[in-house]
């Protein structure tokens, strides 16, 4: 239950950064919404896709899509007032990855997938969504270039996966999980980590 | 059989406004004939993996493919002239993204998707191809900016579901949907409506 | 075997030309190895999508991983001198894509797709992760624009699935078409073959 309502705060987080990007874009209202559910529900969908759960289980859940596109209304609407919580927003969104991270490993795990393809399914169900996006609004996506994003994603889902082999049940994995990925984006953000870029030869 | 050839005609000029944009980009025949065949095609593959459907249809299709392949090389060939015909292209486009939301939508509830799924599946479809092409062309998508575009299509797809749901049968679901979306969107251009972007503040 | 290590040699080399490219747009480490990790396996990837092999083969497999992800970093780390063998990169790139066509289109003929759709898939395993890798570097694809890359693919895909269909058995048809679409590709290289662009009436 406390699982559940986390992760329509990831959503919720997710959609409200997709449709700030909109907002800068200058989309129209509707274009704005459509961001915002794609890069809220885009992982959890890329992720249904390679496990071959159809349909997709966000495309069938109002919960999921009311908040996803509330947020996204919400955003299109007060957008001078959101984007001043950047910093806020910045923290729920690294907790909402470490859940989306976590929450999809399990998920391919509990489909058969192998834990090397349930560790790579789950970054993806959290990264997903920003490639989308980004791939949407013509950029070249955030995540590739600078942000020490996708690395806590990948490690958390690896830590989910060694925890369930390991036989300590779904939810200690789940727990562990979150709060490894989101701390250790956190902590890169508070300290400013970067990855090296390559050394470019005059 | 009224309905496959309207389909056709859907490929068809999904096909040649795919190709249109190709000739734009100053893409070669081949890439102007790889656009046009996705733009006229990729909904229906986005529709078909969303539900299982392996492989998607319109790949073992010689109509689709002959259809969208055989538009794409016409405007390759003729473009200066189709590009006259802007006006009638546009018409013919609402038909099509109106009959391709409402067949995306009874597909999806013939194969078990919920209402909620097959509406959004049905929109999916509908603009999918449109999306698809702009991404591989390099353009922040034309309907996620300004054209009133997406929304039809998702309320054709919703009347399809709703009245199929009244249990009225297919036919006249797939009827009332395709004109309705198709009359919205023509109703719109001719009007010129658009959606309101967002407010900037100074 | 033999076929297994030249796969290998295949994702290799995908994963060096999508590596150089993340190089050249100076993404960080991680974002140039997801650029060829994502080139070597996203034609895989997409193939078994459409096909519905769940969870795609290659997000379980080590060696393909393994391969990709570290010719990747080999790249990074030695781009400079990466860049010098432009030309021993695009023989074997020639010899990747024949190989993807070839494996694609079989694959899809042993999971029930008919002989058009085969066809159509095997070209895709083959252009596909280059299509990947440019959009997520945000270029207009290569493939679309000039190179006389994606017919080969073609052609030698259906020729696999033609011998395939003659019953010849499946090893004959895989070195049929992998010899004739890397020797077209070569050919095409070495006499500067182009496909005609779009008349430009003034």
């Amino acid at each position: 239950m406390l699982l559940y309502i986390l992760e329509l705060v990831g959503i919720a987080v997710f959609a409200a950064s997709g449709a700030l990007v909109g907002v800068t874009k200058r989309l129209d209202i509707f274009g704005v919404c459509v961001v915002g559910v794609f890069t809220a529900l885009g992982g959890g969908i890329v992720r249904d896709v390679l496990l071959g759960i159809h349909p997709p289980t966000s495309l069938g859940s109002w919960p999921n899509l009311g908040t996803s596109f509330g947020l996204s209304l919400l955003v299109f609407f007060l957008h001078s007032t959101v984007g001043k919580l950047r910093r806020e927003i910045l923290v729920l969104d690294a907790l909402g990855m470490g859940l989306f991270a976590s929450t999809g490993a399990v998920i391919a795990l509990d489909h058969g997938a192998s834990p090397l393809a349930s560790c790579l399914i789950g970054g993806t169900t959290a990264i997903g969504g920003g490639i989308l996006r980004d791939v949407l609004v013509n950029e070249v996506p955030l995540l590739l270039q600078r942000d020490f994003y996708a690395v806590p994603a990948l490690l958390g889902s690896a830590l989910v996966v060694a925890v369930s082999e390991w036989g300590s049940g779904t939810d200690v994995a789940l727990v562990v999980g979150t709060v490894f990925a989101s701390a250790l984006r956190l902590v890169a953000l508070w300290r400013n980590w970067g990855l090296p870029g390559p050394r470019v030869v005059e």
